[in-house]
């Protein structure tokens, strides 16, 4: 706990020293074996493209990684990316969508909507897509899927979203209830994102904090989170607000895990276990024939 | 749908009528290869073992039904526990515990949990028992954990809850807003059973209504809802409050699938797609080496 501590960042000043702390994130984390990193682009936007000698299955994961919106990378979470490549049997496509404050909403969610549309427009069909992220990058799981319902793009097969921050306000319950208990996540720090993401606008916004939208004809969605996290009550909520839409949802709670501890692999074993299971969750609602 | 409200049983004064009809549930129900049913005894509760050609893993699933804490059979279940037994690939035990009226609470939960503890005595180690049961039987999986707890039991390795009644009060907010969308259940009906199970006895009892109990310590569990049910909320309501409690818990919400829809493979494919993944999380939890 004290090195994941000592890792996260809520926000300071000194942004540039935060974002290469996480950049590093996956130095010395365990990757799956014949792992690849490829530099893409996918729409204009820059992207890494991730595979594994587990790979064998057509399609692709767009990954949408965490950070509050102003951290974090497609290098920083290769641990995550590479490890879900192996899980879902498919390539990981890691989008470095653009960061706040320089970039403030909507840029990230236009950013991840381009890669989606450009991937569809590559060929590749919607069935054999699925979303995932983290945190933030959980968000736009949710919003990307909402943004390109309302462009008239097709849902891709399902969505995971790993320790999802999908209320910008933080109203949850379990901000409250579980101030004490998160080992990492502090309310300061993600209001302090929020607005450095939002630059005063609407944090209901359903493209900013997707718990406000309307779920129906979302595509099958795996949530996970940890039973210490501030954020727990973003996946409960989501999960009875999809259920209440008519949306297949599955929520799995891990006791004691923090904030997005998929990406320590080399510090507890319910890393793997849980990309395992986010990974398989993918693979079965994707398609492997052809388009 | 017009199937199953045909079959569904709310409290009327036939009652032999009513337990006729569950007994007939699983006539006509596709069943696994090779599957076998044994008449059996566990510490004076009778019961029944299903084992099918699938089976191969050592320990047991002891299998509760639903039908109100007054209706229902093992006999009633095969088709749940056939397709169970196969794709947990270890034996289920169905046990026929006492029903109301002629024997309200807690008959049934002091039944499951002589059951268990008879099982344990038969040299089962805790670690390669499962509890499964659906509806009512769903609120007998966690009442008997907490049952075995308070006596000094050991948890058993996991818990898989189908459509679960957890609340006899019938609070959820799913009670409501769900009222005019189940297809099958009433609240009318289910607080009718409850009645009948309560005897004027308290609905807030931890073991009538696991809801209101303390989770700590519980096992892993698995709950599974359908999204138009009334019963919804039991299930979010347990999924936040395990969660609280640091137990691992896992809620899957199946779009458009009525209370209990596990019964009818022959009429929705989500029957037995949802037995293996509940069977298939049962599998992963339950050691299998020898004890």
């Amino acid at each position: 706990m004290a090195h994941l501590r000592s890792k996260s960042g809520g926000p300071t000043p000194d942004l540039p020293t935060l974002r290469t702390q996480f950049d590093t994130f996956a130095e010395g984390q365990p990757l799956p074996d014949g792992v690849r990193f490829e530099t893409a682009m996918l729409g204009g936007i820059p992207a890494e493209r991730v595979t594994a000698a587990a790979t064998d299955a057509p399609g692709a994961v767009l990954f949408f990684h965490g950070g509050g919106y102003m951290f974090g990378s497609a290098m920083g979470y290769r641990a995550v990316t590479a490890n879900l490549a192996a899980a879902a049997g498919t390539q990981v496509i890691a989008v470095d969508y653009r960061l706040a404050p320089e970039h403030p909403f909507p840029a990230a969610v236009e950013d991840t909507t381009a890669a989606y549309r450009a991937l569809l427009e590559s060929g590749a069909p919607a069935s054999q897509i699925g979303f995932a992220g983290d945190s933030a990058g959980g968000g736009l799981v949710i919003a990307t899927m909402l943004s390109a319902r309302d462009a008239g793009l097709p849902m891709p097969a399902a969505g995971y979203g790993i320790s999802p921050w999908l209320d910008l306000a933080c109203e949850g319950g379990s901000f409250t209830e579980l101030a004490g208990v998160d080992p990492i996540m502090t309310a300061e720090g993600a209001l302090g994102c929020a607005a450095a993401y939002l630059q005063g606008g609407d944090a209901s916004h359903s493209l900013a904090s997707p718990l406000t939208a309307d779920f129906t004809g979302l595509p099958p969605l795996m949530l996970q989170v940890g039973s210490t996290e501030m954020f727990l009550d973003d996946s409960t909520r989501a999960a009875r607000k999809a259920a209440l839409a008519g949306v297949h949802v599955e929520m799995q709670v891990w006791p004691d895990m923090p904030h997005v501890w998929h990406l320590w692999p080399s510090h507890v074993p319910e890393a793997l276990a849980a990309l395992t299971a986010g990974g398989r969750f993918l693979r079965e609602r994707m398609t492997t024939g052809a388009s």
